[in-house]
């Protein structure tokens, strides 16, 4: 079964990398962007075959390793 | 106008970052992981309000600067 995790900063959190990003974009000649927020992408392959089953499990490797659930946001999307 | 836009490595290439979010899950107890890859996620927010113009800067901005269109694809979607 596969599994995609988005995680996201919480909204406050400062993002030094998408505001780099936003003047890069805005010296580039990209006009009317305003605002670039980054997050981290995972693609997870898991053995489990079980709906249910996998979406504990993934909170679970969320809340203890990939996510930092004090500024960040996670979500998961089971295919 | 928010956009989210998705980049990831593309089949092939090699990615360390995964594997070793791969090898700790195990050794955390989580059994039956059988791959993860990591990408990238961004929140664009637009001052466009056109759909298909938006769209075209969108790419342009994942072609020139989001996107290493060599090792990674990309996956624009619109809200």
């Amino acid at each position: 079964m596969k599994a995609k995790i988005k995680v996201t900063l919480k909204n406050g959190v400062l993002d030094p990398q998408g505001k780099a990003i936003e003047h890069a974009l805005g010296s580039m000649g990209f006009s009317g962007v305003n605002g670039v927020r980054q997050g981290k992408f995972f693609e997870v392959e898991l053995a489990e075959t079980d709906k249910a089953k996998a979406e504990v499990m993934l909170k679970q490797m969320c809340e203890k390793l990939i996510a930092n659930t004090v500024i960040e946001n996670y979500a998961i999307e089971l295919a």
